[in-house]
């Protein structure tokens, strides 16, 4: 299931002893082939952890221009810390991670890409990760998809995976994140694979693509992490090659499953929260005005409350300069849960007691009467539980 | 004291029936003469209240170019309801405010500065209001100061107050704002008041200088209000015409001591923190860097766990692309409460039990070793009891 749910894929979860909690914290995902393509889209953090450097020397970044795509054989993923601002040192550590797995599976390090997740600035117990990864390699089997899951988990309370096959071919993955949740992926671990035969460009664009609708437009808090990583491998093992346009819709509608389960486990949220926007001039500006509202602790706070407060979504609109949305803010209309209590910029005939926000699921539609663009962005409720955990986490 | 502290100028504050606690609710502040020098600045938002939309249109806006400054003979100001989002027949109600106060002085209502701060998205009663103007211009005396500043209070706990007197010369004001502290001056009112002699383009240049370095540089939590309001008023009753650049240094004093007290009494904080960036390409991109770590919620969260989570306020600065900011992530260190935890962006071999976060009083300073120009940020931490009373404000 889950990461291993196409053919040619193995993957376990192991308990190496990172985590004082002693959980699972050591996660290895195999790609026994035949082919080996693969993608990855990274952080645009510019504080970036040692392994997303080493991911992109190996798969090269579409952010930054130059070669994108490569050859992948495994995946070495760990929780129970980052390392991130661990300097040159640290970047050995990861370097030493990829060889000593490519070292078991008889390939170069250079086909072994590493993700880590957990506490920033800290270097990594390498006495106790290797051993883990060894015992991984072991462990890995095709219905290992699960316990990868549950040993890349952080604050997650559930394990997210997700599978879809279609036409002989499968696209399988997993993903961890609990908070943090922004635009570049923050603080998230996804790794997704299929056994469609698609080759590294054709992957990449793919990529790219359904992560730009699904995971780019989760925003639960708008901070940005340092370790943010998806990772697509493919190995063709169906026999299958799938058009590049299908592939693409398949692989999105993989991560807006694991993008939802993701959403509904971020860290205290009691609101899973859709904020529409309709009628933009561009579909860049519908996302800025979408993420806006997302990030404002005065809207957030308001439907933690269940307070269907309109002003304060149309203030946090109002906020963006002309050059990021162009629209006049006395045509914006705003609805809640579909009633529609703000016209043109000011209170309508419909009075706040029509908004029913007892429920976890909320839309907010804000039609700001500009153009023709439409996009929606994903957020969460600013709850007590939010500030308990981030005020706890490091110490 | 305070708004009516400089010789010529008379203040008040009544309770009109505006709040539902049945606190002062209405302020006047009366200039007697024999100038009336003004000038203002206001919100950036583009969802503007409608007392804004007046006072812009008396005394322009800076940042839409044209006229700045001009003549007030008085400020009406309310709490208990924010005039915001209230259409047309709100904009006619701060005319016929402005109208009342203008009838009971023997001015025009272009003589007449009006601000409103409470919930958005409900009409004013205007019904109280205006007997309450009326009860305010007979209260009005020199004494009046702390009055006033108590009855534009709404979540601050304290009112707040501050007057300097140099050369013969003073200048007082008063300021109300517990929370939604953003650039732009968000929800915060401010009437200064002097009996100094300086024309009303001088004014306008001083004001501007004392705001862009005090209450611009106030982020408490990232949002920016429909009603932010700054007047100078200006008599020339000392008879002293100060030096220009005298004039705004003591100017920006008084900002800079009304915009401590609004740090110190942000909704529901425990921590005053002021972020300094050293060594920044330009003082703008200070300002920028230290604007991204005062709005980051694991920042803000970290600090009321007492954390000295240094990553996360160098993921927070790593966040901001590169022409917001100019630097290299593996340069930059990272101090709190001076302790030099981070340096050239990994952890130095200063512990983190060696910093005490255990006071109100936080430093965080931030060396971006990229240039010569440094600034500094003031903000809060984000704690429960930030959540809960902004889930709670409105119902």
């Amino acid at each position: 299931m889950g990461v291993a749910a196409a053919q040619g894929f193995r993957a376990a979860g192991v308990t190496a002893g990172l985590k004082a909690s002693g959980k699972p914290d050591v996660a290895v995902v195999i790609n026994d082939g035949p082919r080996s393509d693969a993608a990855g889209v990274f952080t645009g953090n510019r504080v970036v952890a040692a392994p997303v450097r080493w991911c992109r020397q190996l798969l090269g970044d579409g952010s930054t221009g130059g070669v994108t795509g490569g050859e992948l054989t495994a995946v070495v993923l760990n929780s129970g810390g980052a390392n991130a601002c661990t300097g040159p040192d640290g970047f050995a550590d990861t370097v030493c991670t990829a060889e000593h797995l490519g070292a078991a599976l008889g390939v170069p390090a250079e086909r072994i890409a590493v993700a880590s997740t957990g506490l920033i600035g800290e270097r990594l117990p390498m006495d106790r990760l290797l051993p883990g990864v060894s015992a991984a390699v072991t462990a890995a089997t095709a219905d290992g998809g699960a316990d990868a899951a549950t040993a890349i988990m952080t604050t997650d309370t559930v394990a997210k995976t997700a599978a879809l096959t279609v036409g002989g071919w499968t696209v399988g993955g997993m993903a961890k994140g609990a908070g943090m949740l922004a635009p570049g992926l923050a603080t998230m671990l996804v790794v997704l694979t299929t056994d469609a035969e698609i080759g590294s460009g054709d992957l990449d664009v793919a990529l790219r693509e359904a992560t730009r609708t699904t995971f780019d437009r989760l925003d639960s808090d708008g901070a940005m992490s340092t370790n943010d990583t998806v990772l697509v491998l493919a190995n063709g093992a169906s026999g299958v090659r799938p058009d590049p346009a299908q592939f693409t819709g398949v692989l999105t509608r993989v991560c807006a499953d694991l993008a939802r389960q993701l959403l509904a486990d971020a860290e205290g949220a009691t609101k899973e929260i859709a904020i529409e926007v309709r009628h933009a001039v561009t579909e860049e500006q519908a996302v800025t005005v979408g993420r806006a509202v997302a990030r404002n602790n005065l809207v957030k706070t308001a439907f933690f409350g269940q307070d269907p407060n309109w002003g304060r979504i149309l203030a946090a609109v109002g906020a963006l300069p002309v050059e990021q949305a162009q629209f006049d803010a006395d045509q914006v209309d705003v609805a809640i849960n579909d009633a529609w209590i703000c016209r043109a910029g000011a209170a309508s005939d419909v009075d706040r007691t029509a908004v029913d926000l007892s429920g976890r699921q909320v839309s907010v539609t804000i039609d700001l009467h500009a153009g023709t663009e439409t996009a929606t962005v994903l957020t969460n409720d600013l709850s007590h539980a939010y500030v308990h955990e981030n005020s706890a986490y490091s110490t």
